[in-house]
């Protein structure tokens, strides 16, 4: 791309405003992608190890003749029948377990998890959330208010640090702690007249900087919440359909039962998706207080991708995440000792690498500069944690081996340097 | 469908949960779309005089074509750079006035009315919103609450009545009331200490049962919004893209001059988009409390068939619909007089036929069985109001004279037997 073009492409893009945020100083500009690939408008190809919505693969076959089809015969909505809509539904409650049998879809993880508290304030009679420390949990007015990597959270809202699991620690150790801090929030609401509603985690505490399920993490803050009369919701936008290996979902790998599960991102591997999974029982609580409908949420093109992408994901795509996902841990631990990385957390395909200070590069943007110079180098990772100081890794799913070391060397050569 | 397959259709539902309604006593189950026509599991035609959605026609194979050739080649996001986001926001853009440059993109058009309320917060710094009536703007936990006609209201939150122009009475006749009752409920708010925010409209007031925007209608309204230190906020989600006529939008017909418009279902003729279109200035005040993303809304397939409808509507569309909505107007107000139809409001292709109310069956229950009748005799409306007492007519805007025949006589016989 010529800067000429860059430039241009820049000055024309003030029609959006100045709310939006580009990546990169000389911003990425792709035409095409391609399973885990991206090439940009000169040719150059990226191998995608950031983007987390093209869950089976940028572009997969499979899934846009699902969606062409599919446009082309109907598109209406839930107030009429539809078979594709029962088959989906009924295909994705497969992967969950009892008493969770009720779907709700939306178009969106952030519409998800708006609807999620509305089901948890109708059926608690309650409006206090607790969430983690930098939790992102959509762009609703309400969920920013329980976004705190996004704005200033509300007055029902309080905040308790994502359980990190020490050396020789297990799950339950950190979980203990997890639980007493929930516990403790859920405290402060009711001390503030605030009756509790709901606890309202990421499962993998991706903007927190991740932090892997690891079972029994979420047993004594689950108790916590039902003591608190409030429910607990599984945000596993981030985290689900295999992300985190062969348990589908960050819930199932730690062992709990949430009340509310929600999803997104990778649902329609790009077709704009969400759901709500839930309880009849809760499902009933929100009815008694008011219908439902989503214009476009549950629609049969919705529907046909979302079970393209069920096809194949349930082929082996999450064992194989697994599998790798272990391998690639070890690799990123071993190989960038001495590198300045304080911790590589994570599983299956989600990675967090929490990078030191060095020299007068505070971490935060060390790691915004490893992620230029990755780029460059042709590998695309992203930023997360409360001051950006973590290289956050979750390539779509089809990633391999050989994307592995690629990704693998490529860090070793930029932390080496930066 | 035989009555088996239904009942097991309908058995199957319930893994959607007791929130969501179905259209019809017999629920109708469609399996292909075109242009005006939906086609059942039987094969059965029906004239789709009800779906706003899609506005170029179920369907319509240049839309398909322009989804399919995207998602085959790039599905990505707003923290890339994309030729083909930006060209469709120049586009979408030329067709609003002065000062409305800005565009910000979601998937809904609930996410666009919840963003277009976080900017009023933010620019306003204030809280307290007016709507009409029976409004319904949306299903996110903040919308449910400015929604009456889904869901009890919140504490800041005050109603006007719809400007209804009554015989005789010009648009400004209607408007100067309703800029009395839009002064009265700022100062409510004022009282009870809250700050205003916005004065959000739904241009078409289709909730309440179609009142159309008649020239001046919001002059005063928008006069005490500004006084009030509000902003006015016109949700085009059902009125908008040329569905009232060669005005593209409900404010321009009122020639108002709104700080906000959203829009959602048409936008894609089915795919899920939405956005909020607004000034820099305004634009400007909500990023300097915040960032904006998301993740599938303006995405590049998105932008490919926003493209695809702006080109067909651009063909002239809005127009066309302009003089057939005249003419079915007219043939409505003829048709009907005698019939037990108390009035008939709207424009273009939105029209609201509110029913009196005849012998035991009240206006509400009456509106239900017409629009049970009308569908055993192939013609599809549907039913607003505080009561649903208003029969909704709004087809694809590829609605030709004939079809609008079909659709005066198939109501003409229906209501001089029920």
């Amino acid at each position: 791309m010529s800067s000429n073009s860059l430039q241009e492409m820049l000055a024309r893009r003030r029609v959006l405003g100045p709310a939006y945020r580009l990546f990169y100083e000389e911003p990425l500009q792709p035409v095409r992608g391609e399973d885990v690939w991206l090439f940009d408008i000169d040719g150059r190809r990226y191998l995608d190890a950031y983007n987390n919505v093209p869950v089976v693969g940028h572009c997969h076959p499979e899934v846009v003749q699902a969606l062409a089809r599919q446009a082309a015969l109907l598109n209406t909505h839930t107030r009429y029948l539809h078979g594709a809509v029962l088959d989906y539904a009924e295909r994705l409650l497969a992967h969950f377990p009892a008493p969770l049998d009720t779907v709700m879809f939306t178009c969106t993880g952030s519409e998800a998890n708006d609807l999620a508290l509305r089901i948890a304030r109708a059926v608690t009679g309650g409006s206090g959330v607790v969430v983690s420390t930098f939790a992102y949990h959509g762009v609703t007015m309400a969920l920013a208010q329980m976004s705190p990597s996004l704005a200033p959270i509300g007055d029902y809202v309080r905040t308790v640090s994502p359980p990190l699991v020490q050396p020789g620690e297990t799950g339950s150790d950190a979980g203990e702690r997890f639980g007493k801090d929930v516990e403790l929030a859920f405290g402060s609401l009711v001390d503030a007249g605030i009756r509790p509603a709901a606890l309202l985690i990421d499962t993998v505490f991706a903007s927190d900087g991740v932090v892997a399920p690891e079972p029994h993490l979420f047993d004594a803050a689950a108790a916590a919440t039902a003591a608190a009369g409030a429910l607990f919701v599984a945000d596993e936008v981030q985290a689900g359909f295999g992300r985190l290996g062969a348990d589908w979902w960050g819930f199932q790998r730690a062992k709990a039962s949430p009340d509310i599960v929600t999803m997104g991102k990778p649902m329609g591997n790009g077709h704009p998706m969400g759901a709500v999974v839930t309880s009849a029982d809760c499902a009933k609580g929100f009815a008694d207080q008011g219908r439902y409908f989503n214009t476009f949420g549950g629609n049969p093109v919705s529907a046909a991708v979302g079970l393209a992408v069920l096809n194949l994901l349930e082929k082996g795509l999450p064992k194989q995440v697994e599998v790798l996902g272990t391998a690639l841990g070890l690799a990123l631990s071993r190989s960038l000792r001495g590198l300045g990385c304080r911790s590589v957390r994570g599983c299956g395909l989600y990675w967090g690498l929490e990078l030191e200070e060095r020299g007068s590069l505070c971490a935060g943007e060390r790691a915004r500069r490893v992620m230029s110079r990755m780029k460059q180098k042709g590998v695309l990772v992203g930023a997360c944690g409360g001051h950006g100081e973590s290289l956050k890794i979750r390539p779509p799913l089809t990633f391999r081996s050989e994307h592995s070391e690629l990704l693998v060397d490529t860090l070793l050569q930029v932390l080496a340097d930066i």
